[in-house]
């Protein structure tokens, strides 16, 4: 049983973030809050995620998991303003979920858990962390973008950078605590390769201020971020692409 | 003869209206103002308008019925603003229909009033009517349209439903007295199911803040709506699609 | 060797303007301003345009041509406010572009100048003359396109005319001092046929209040405007369609 109340907005943060990575999503259901887990079919990002039972407006709910098509609630949040509360709730009876915006009544079958597999978090170890403005990492993105596939995150003592390289041309955004850096941590120079076309989806989804990049050489990369305004967070990882030496 | 002037933004309306059932219409200019008449190529769906002259910043006209092509007037309304003043008017000799803004001045041929059938309006016996606002209408079509391609209209004495139902989920709005209806009269409980892609097109067009809906079982609608802020009024009619039981 | 400073804005109307002829230009650096002059690939149209050194915020360079990818500097422009400073260099040991915009560094190599010709602007007599409200000639050009590929421009001594022609229908914009013409000068009556399709790129490119169009009979037409609010000139010819008699 769960019957759960939600700004629109925030469930709109939930389902584009997790839209990242699957199509259709495992949500655990806890006293305490949401969680989810997730691997993109072909095993190159995943995303993590917890929601505290405060980023609801009203949260009753017992330990269960439910299957949800991600796609069916982008539509239906599309008809809604930011600010209207979303009702959710489950009807096991019929075996329904229930999602009601005002005097608008939608129902849809949970989606089957059976082909949904549990991915495992691989612990990393990571030295490099930076926490820095996401709208400088955004910058760096698009400027990669009509250069190359990939784009290289570089970090010293001091700063962090972002790199990529096309046939004739080349772009650099060089991030210090003067812009955009928050907090510095990196036992040296660390360097890795990621494909362009997850960060950008990653980054138009997340909705927070700063993000905290965990890096290593050649290795994924971990990037944490806030969710609904501090009342959950989330992070995604992302496998980087190895260079031919 | 006809000589008429009229704000671009209304005639915008009338054209907006029109298209939703044809691309090249018969306009009936009487003495008192302009009637139309017309149904769409598949035969589910008709509109008949009635604009009077005080629609008009000028009009002088004698009885005749002429045909203009939608297409043209919509891509000449493009380039206006809504409050400009647009001169419309024949040019018998030439053969040709004048419309003038400002200082551009286009002509072209009226459409041949060979090929066009002249509609008779069914007298249709409906014996529930709701007049709602238009916004909570257009809510329901768009959550409708993720789910199926027809809408069920359902009204009871006391308040007036859309459903749609797709293979493993449902949508319904409720509309009562307390949110969108002004009137609802209704015989007990009726129900017909509508294509939604006429109904999407037909709300995008109206511009009107209430419609009122005329309603049977398993029978055409009747949707009527003012047009030009009540200088005119409009209505179509769409045919039901008969489930198999 | 060249170091050039110049805000976003002006930048991108240099390239969107150059854009309308070419994918790929030669520049030549002066000592005192920008140089470009372009034919396009089908003959049809070409530019030329002075960029005082005014218009830069820093200018230090020795003569030299250099040849640059339009697109290239596009896509870069696309990452910046309008506001923001373009620092533009060469690096003539890598040979090498620099674009440095705050911390965000582009770097590219310049576009072999063997494949661009250097063409000769025409001298072309052109007795007519007409200083013109720029969003007037856009008005006409968008009244044309519903209707031709083709729009004549007509010039008399008292007013400007646009006219374009249908199968069953024509547009006619005149144009007086009353209404969008500050200056004009014609033996008499003069009228060439254009290509829309150049006028609309043209027009949407060109950023300033008014264009001064040379006129002749069945002739090339030359548009005169204002660069960077007035720190530049430019000029576009357009040959004439030359219609069978």
């Amino acid at each position: 049983m769960f019957e759960l109340k939600i700004r629109a907005d925030v469930l709109r943060e939930v389902v584009e973030l997790t839209s990242c990575i699957v199509e259709e999503i495992k949500l655990s259901i806890k006293k305490e809050g949401l969680y989810v887990r997730a691997v993109d079919p072909s095993h190159v990002a995943m995303i993590e995620m917890k929601l505290s039972k405060n980023a609801f407006e009203e949260y009753k709910a017992t330990d269960q998991d439910i299957g949800m098509d991600l796609g069916k609630l982008r539509d239906l949040l599309k008809l809604v303003r930011p600010e209207e509360m979303v009702s959710w709730r489950s009807d096991e009876k019929k075996n329904k979920i229930i999602l009601e915006i005002g005097n608008l009544r939608r129902s849809m079958s949970p989606v089957d858990l059976g082909g949904m597999t549990d991915p495992k978090v691989p612990d990393l170890t990571l030295p490099g962390k930076v926490t820095v403005d996401i709208n400088e990492i955004r910058k760096g993105i698009r400027a990669a973008e009509s250069i190359s596939d990939h784009i290289a995150f570089l970090m010293t003592q001091a700063d962090f950078k972002m790199e990529a390289e096309g046939d004739t041309e080349k772009m650099e955004l060089v991030l210090t605590k003067e812009n955009g850096i928050t907090e510095i941590t990196s036992p040296g120079t660390l360097r890795s390769l990621y494909p362009l076309d997850y960060l950008t989806t990653m980054f138009k989804a997340i909705n927070a201020p700063t993000v905290t990049i965990h890096l290593a050489n050649d290795y994924p990369t971990r990037i944490e971020f806030q969710v609904a305004g501090g009342a959950g967070e989330g992070a995604f990882l992302l496998a980087p692409r190895i260079e031919n030496v």
